[in-house]
Parts: C-alpha cells; structure tokens; sequence
C-alpha cells in the first residue's frame, strides 16, 4: 500500500492507493507546512489527514510515503513527521518538493514545466522527472512577484492610499474593509477614522496574510485599481514561465495554486494576455492540488512504471474517493 | 534661553539659543525616535545632544524645549524625556511634529508644504504654521511610497531576481553584494551561492533596514534597473506634493530628508521630470535636517515674532555653530 500526501500552503490531502492505482481512503487538514505554521501544528495536520486515509487504522502491511511540499525541510522535521506517521505503520517518508507534486498531478510524462502561484509564485522545468531549473519563490520580502501575498500587498496599499486620498477611490475599498469588519466611511471625513482602523488591524497581522486580498482584486477586476495590479501579477508570472522555457522543451505546462488556476486562468482574456503569450505553444493543465503527483511519485519510488493508463486510473480514483470523503 | 532639537530617525541635533537668535551651543547624537530604537535609546540621545548644546552645565535660568520628531508619542515617552532634560534644568518640554521642523527650517513664512523623504516619505500642507494636511507616511508594509524604505526594497528585489535569472543582469547586483560583505559571483553557475547569501542576510534584519540601499540606487543611475526605481519613485513623490498642493496656496516648498535632498534634487533632471511637474510654480528650498525649524517653534511658543530677518539671523546661527561643533 501506498500514502500520498500534499501538504499545501492553506490545506494538507492524504490519499492511500494500492500499486494498481485503485485508491482505498482520502484525508483533508489544515496546512502541513511547517514553514507557514510551525512543526507542530504542520505534523498535527499530516498526521490527521494520513489517519483519516487510512479509515483510522493502523497499517499492518508496509506503506511507503511520499510528502509533496514546499521549502527545504530541516532533519527535525522529517524527525517528528517520521515518528508520527510510523504510529500509524506507515514508513518510510520521502519528502518531494510541491513542483513535482503540482507536475505529475498533471501528466505522465517526464519532461515539462510547472508554474505554481498560490501564496507565493515558483515555476519549474523538469526534465527526466527531476526539477531541471527552479525560478522565483524567494518569498515575501524578496521575490514571489504575481502570487497571492503580492496581489494582496498591493491591493492593501492601494486602499490605504486611496483612504488617504493619494490616489482616485477604487472598489477595493469597500471590499478590504468588510473583509476586515471595518465599517466603510460614510462621509469623506470619516475616511481618516477607516484608514486608521485599516492601518491597526494589519499592521496586527504577519505580512503573509495580506494574502487573503488576492481575490478581491479578482473579483473586482474591471476596478482600474484592481485592473493594473492583476496585470502587472500577470506579467511577473509570464516573466516566470518565460525564465524556465527552453526551445527543445515542448511542454506540457502543468499549472497549481489557488491565484494561477481559480485566479489568472479564470480572468478575462485581456488581464492575462502577456501570460497567454509567455505560455504560447504549450498545452497548458490546471491542477487543483498536488495529491495525485504525490501519488505517482509514491509508485514511481517503489519502481512502478506509471503510464497514461495508470495515470488516468490514478487520477479518475483519487477524484473519485476525494468527492466521497466528508 | 530655549532649547531647540531635531530627534530624526538617523540622528539628534540640539541647538540653545537666547531670544535674539543667538545661537549659544549645539550638540549632536545618535536617533531620537523610540519608534526606531525604543524608549530608553531615544531618551539616552536626546539627552546626550541637550547635554553638548548646554555645553555640559546645567542650566540655572529657565529653558522652554521643543522637539521636533516624526510619530505619535506616547506619555510615556515624553514623560521619561521631560524627565531626563528636567534633570538639565530644562522645561518644559513640547513635542512638535517633523514636518513642521522641517518646514519652519526653510521659512520664516506661515504657509506652504512640506515634503520629507528619508525612510519614510510624507507631505504636509502647512497653513498658519500648523499642519492643515498630511499625506502619506503610513510605514513601510503599507505606504512610504518613493521613500528610502521603497527605494531600498525595490533594489533589493531587482537583485534577487537578477541573480535568479528572472530578469538581465543590473550593476546593482555588484553594490549590493558589497554592501552585504558577500564575494560577487565568479561565473553563472556561482550565482546561486551568490543569491542563497543574500537571501540568509537579508531574512536576517530587519524589512526597514533594507532603505540601506536606496543610495545604490542613485549611484548607478544610469542602470536600467536603478533608473526604473527612480522613475517610479519619483511619481510617487510627484503624487504626494499633488495631493497636498492647493490653487490658493503658492508655496513655498520645503524639502527635507535625505533620499529627497541627496538623492531626487541631485538626480539628472530626466529622472525627476514627474516631481519638477508637481512642485511647478511653487519655490523648493531644500534643508539638511529640522533643527532650525524646531529654534523657530521655540520662539514663537514664547510668543516671539519671527519674522524674516530673525529667521535669517537663527538660519546662520544655527549653521555657525553646527560647523564649530566637533
């Protein structure tokens, strides 16, 4: 038997599979990366989304492991989620990076690229299944240029200038505040006192949570605001494909993260037009997580060979336990 | 006789001087604002620069204060501060905002604007010496555009995403490292040492602390990248004097700050074409801090006229002993 898990940014799946690709249990938790909330809580959350695969029990056959995940682990982590899920008779546990999981959730080939943008924005080139050449990520303060944090920074900027009369009003406005449960200004006078109540609840937050933003701007996209922030995010993810294309490297391009898939490639044509152009000639294959990557990952580690039949076996079971689980 | 200080975010400067404009001492220290460097700091520098303007006695006659410094105060800040000058024999003490440090230092005049960029950037519009309008500021996370603080950040991303390929090489990237005390890459493959450096140094100070390399930025103008951060502040400097300036009010405006002094004003005039346009047909005077802003305060809380001669008289007192101060 095998456990494949995806431990996202916002929520870990857990699915267990036997070698044929027939899917036996799914598991939902909250977010297993121990980068966003800590070893704690990141294997609290992988232990019980694995628990709910295995229907609650424990293993007594061997079940082998694979974890798709962002970030470099550290031993201590691959320690404390070891022992964990060895109380459940599963072990060993292969760490695998999120890219891979993201592109093999995608297809069965080998060779392609991965673009995933949900809190923060990567994208990849793989080549032989490997990660060829991995571009952007870099977090927050430095990098992650078009994802979620990004779009939700400069959508919050963009309503404190525009409380602060810097700039015309935008339709952000009304939405920032109500996602914060600050009363919008009834008059231009009252702006000073929704602009400070802006100013105290997020400077209350970690920076990463102006990510919440990132869909306002989507759903207010005809906003001009809203507009010329979507089109630079779309521009700094093109940028992103464009760094990992290689001429002799036809595709496919295997898109995950809620900002890329719910976000950009549901946007009006005209918001994504330098993305459409970045990915031209590719066959571009939205992905909703990571889960059936780690599951291909898993049988490939134990050296079965998986093909497009497996393949869409292993895809058509695991949506098919995923849409029956609670 | 009163006592005269300027408590800015990089350093204190302190001037005594007698109703006349007479300048009798001058003292400098290391930042007065608690916001940068807490309570007990801010109070330790304050005192350090008052103790060199008194030249070390302690006065006997009464000396009435005014600090000029960015930031809501807290009472106890000020407690701790009236505290600390009281034991000089100075008193009492009056909390005065930057901006009008900044202004009074390049005006006898009682209306206009001001403009500071340093770390932060704001602008003030100044009508019967008192601050009628304030844009901007707003710290770093969320405002502070075309400040040191956005400047700083900008380079510092530029160079990431230059050592990570996303983008062409900038001369920025050798300054940076520099300045970090990292060896500059030998060859392509050595970037990603280079950028794994940068990236573990950066992680470790604070965000502010990245306004260090906004002079990189003026240093190397002529870099494509360099040159559109500097555009793109200097627009955002440009929409602060516009959403301040008012047809009725003519000026003048006074500059203050060292990324608007040293840096903008001093730029070839192709990279601050925006803020030539916003200050069009007002009178910029730049001035190096708000000491003789916060002297002219002094004064006129003691009821004193300062009319142009005395503003002339305090500007060239000021700067006499500033020069003889070691």
């Amino acid at each position: 038997m095998f456990l494949a898990l995806d431990a996202g940014g916002t929520s870990t799946r857990a699915v267990t599979l036997d070698a044929s690709g027939h899917a036996l249990g799914y598991g939902r938790a909250a977010t297993g990366n121990p980068t966003a909330v800590g070893i704690e809580s990141a294997v609290a959350a992988i232990g019980h989304s694995a628990q709910a695969a295995l229907a609650g029990e424990v293993a007594t056959d061997p079940v082998s492991c694979v974890i798709a995940m962002a970030g470099q682990q550290t031993p201590a982590f691959l320690n404390r989620v070891s022992a964990r899920l060895g109380s459940l008779g599963v072990g060993p546990v292969l760490l695998q990076p999120d890219l891979l999981g993201i592109f093999h959730s995608g297809t069965h080939e080998l060779d392609g690229y991965a673009l995933v943008a949900g809190t923060g924005s990567v994208a990849a080139r793989i080549r032989d299944g490997r990660l060829e050449r991995v571009v952007g990520g870099r977090g927050w303060l430095l990098g992650d240029e078009g994802s979620g944090f990004w779009i939700g920074h400069h959508v919050a900027r963009a309503v404190v200038a525009a409380l602060d009369n810097q700039v015309p009003p935008t339709a952000l406005t009304d939405l920032v505040l109500a996602a914060v449960g600050i009363e919008a200004p009834g008059s231009p006078i009252d702006r000073d006192r929704a602009l400070h109540q802006l100013l105290t609840a997020l400077w209350a937050r970690r920076p990463v949570e102006l990510s919440a933003f990132a869909t306002l701007a989507f759903q207010s996209h005809a906003d001009p605001a809203a507009r010329a922030i979507l089109l630079t995010a779309s521009r700094a993810l093109a940028q992103l494909i464009t760094a990992v294309r290689m001429p002799d490297q036809p595709g496919p391009l295997v898109v995950g993260g809620s900002v890329a898939v719910r976000g950009m490639l549901a946007a009006p044509h005209d918001l994504r037009g330098e993305l459409t152009r970045a990915a031209a000639g590719v066959q571009v294959i939205p992905v909703p997580d990571g889960v059936v990557g780690a599951a291909v990952l898993a049988l490939r580690s134990a050296e079965i060979h998986v093909d497009a039949a497996l393949f869409d076996t292993l895809r058509a079971e695991v949506g098919r336990v995923a849409a029956s689980a609670p």
